[in-house]
């Protein structure tokens, strides 16, 4: 073989039929793909930060900018952490990525050497496990539990935390990605603390905070105070804005490890000089107009919300499928029924779903879950309804 | 210690004065900074490709974009391929990144595992040698002759080649980055041959293709016809816009080296996303206006030529600075006679000019060649001579 070991790891169970779909549009089909969770191809990016980007350009900021990022947008991430969950951070210790693939990269190259581990809770993020295993190191897998609406049972965490060996960090999604599941703040604590007694950095990818449809998000550095931790987030779903590409990782706690870490993770942002120069102007302004911001994303949370809770309810019709309802994101994590069906498992389910009913989803085994599968519940209720209709149908035809 | 082995390789000699740079200009010192190549510092980018990207924003085009790159772009670059080398590349064969060090990255990831190495020609660009040791690779160092206006001595470099084990890929930078020389024809047909003759991909990094101050650049694919090869390219230079963050590599061969290649990075691509969309369509109008890009480069080129003539001659009329005229870029990389000054090492002249007279240069050991200092020649002439100027007058007083 000519190509590396390591990149055997490389996949993107998201994208990975993308070729056969090109193929059938191709050939005049109409696909429906609800596989990539792209919020920007269904929603116009917010015009006030479409105006400060092309403002941006205007005044010439096509150059590089500092490594570790725009200052200014730094600072108004720092603001709106503080002023969202009290949470002080420091802007020397943000630093945004393109994109939050870049973060997963910068964080497993800084961290895990081969053989070391990281805890990973199933269903996960996909990237989430190739870059940990490309670096070479391996996952000790948590489960959320299905049965209780996709909660953490802490005490399995823990014999997870303490059966594992060179653990390096562990890493949670909230609101979850795909299960739309919400943490509290009492499972936040508890895992904060079994973090602090294995001394392992915790990360969490909170990309979807402002996207929870009750309440407010409770974020992991109002739990995790004097605590190694980094909280994950960027332009990407709660501005609306995924093709900038624009990040971000903070690291608010001023301990040694949080310090040493920050230092290489700032060390390899340098090695690819700055990541787009006007998005970070945009984002910054994204941020900072707060009535504009507000105003935008309650109208896309409520939007979202309201399809979301639809295509729960209408996959919740079916005898073959049945999902825990989301409360927060945009995504449905359906469990199928698969003993009731003539298909092996979930990569035949979506596989043949393609093929024959030109409906692209993601296989719930590329989440870690197989059994499952990934609806994108952004299209329209009507696209979204009869799309699911035409999944029942097909759960009908392959019925035993 | 807490983060991983890999990240002690993780370093930016071109940005490692930058805090001290920071510091410095925050107690309202002016510093002169000649480290960075970032020619949009200095000139405006083409407006017409800011009226393209502006375009793409106004038209909502803020999604992920295809992660292979966007297929306009993909395009537009096998036509100017086409164009400017006469080399066939089907835009299947291209890939687009978030700048040239993301191609790096994945190049790395994709054929290195621990213990394999790679032909790096010294001096070289900074990042190569770290992207190559975060992987686990090995340089086998060939060198660039000095005293021959740092050409190649084949034999010397197949001498290298036949010595070191578990090669995996050569890398050639040309126009090269210090130096600003320009290997011809025949020299690069020679290497062709020694990567045919074992087995090793070719790389070039043609990032200042356009960027030649006499004639047209040989790019390596018109010497390499059916040997596995990749092309290095993207906006930053040619375009005057380096803080689009576009990159990308083309690997017309279709050999089943590189098409093993090619599929592992799409995956790598994939599992990112996708690049900056606006702006990769900002970069596909870039190369499609022939006209307007022909205008525009002239003019730049006109005007880096003329600041790299000046100043090199400049630097050459001092007795402590000696440099090779350069081809194309737009840097100076002078030989400093260190046994004429009370200065150790390139190290250390660098550090104090920053520190005694304000201006940031790279240090020659960071290009993997002690002894020397690079000059990015872009600021006007006034500001070059000035800072020649300086740099002659701390000669003179560290002088033996």
């Amino acid at each position: 073989m000519f190509v590396s070991e390591a990149s055997k790891f490389a996949a993107s169970p998201i994208r990975e039929e993308d070729s056969i779909a090109a193929q059938l549009m191709k050939e005049g089909k109409k696909v429906v793909k609800l596989n990539t969770g792209d919020p920007a191809k269904y929603f116009k990016t917010p015009e006030y930060i479409i105006d400060a980007y092309i403002n941006a350009l205007k005044e010439n900021k096509t150059f590089y900018s500092d490594s570790q990022g725009l200052p200014e947008l730094r600072e108004a991430i720092a603001k709106r952490h503080k002023k969202l969950y009290g949470a002080d951070v420091s802007p020397s210790r943000i630093v945004i990525t393109q994109g939050l693939s870049e973060a997963l990269y910068f964080i497993n190259t800084a961290l895990i050497d081969r053989g070391d581990s990281a805890v990973i809770i199933r269903p996960y993020y996909p990237s989430y496990l190739p870059y940990l295993n490309i670096v070479g190191g391996k996952a000790a897998f948590a489960d959320y539990d299905e049965e209780r609406g996709w909660s953490i049972d802490t005490d399995e965490l823990e014999h997870v935390v303490k059966k594992a060996k060179k653990l390096k960090y562990m890493l949670v999604t909230n609101p979850n990605n795909p299960t739309g599941s919400v943490l509290g703040r009492d499972i936040l604590s508890e895992i904060a603390e079994i973090a602090k007694n294995h001394d392992l950095f915790l990360i969490s990818d909170e990309i979807y905070d402002e996207l929870v449809f009750e309440g407010k998000l409770v974020s992991i550095s109002e739990v995790a105070k004097g605590i190694p931790h980094m909280v994950l987030n960027g332009a990407s779903k709660n501005f609306d804005a995924t093709g900038f590409r624009i990040g971000y990782m903070l690291l608010p706690n001023e301990d040694k490890k949080s310090t040493e870490f920050l230092k290489k993770l700032i060390d390899l942002a340098r090695m690819r000089l700055s990541a787009n120069t006007p998005a970070q102007y945009a984002l910054a302004e994204g941020i900072n107009n707060e009535s504009e911001h507000s105003r935008s994303l309650r109208e896309l949370r409520e939007e979202i919300k309201s399809r979301v809770l639809f295509a729960v309810s209408e996959v919740n019709k079916s005898e073959y499928m049945h999902a825990v309802e989301p409360r927060g994101a945009f995504y449905v994590f359906p469990k199928l029924e698969l003993e009731k069906l003539n298909l092996k498992d979930d990569k035949e389910f979506v596989s043949k779903m393609l093929t024959e009913e030109y409906i692209q989803l993601t296989r719930g085994s590329g989440f870690g879950s197989p059994g499952h599968i990934r609806i994108v519940a952004l299209p329209s209720k009507e696209i979204l309804g009869e799309a699911i209709a035409k999944m029942e149908g097909f759960c009908r035809r392959h019925a035993r």
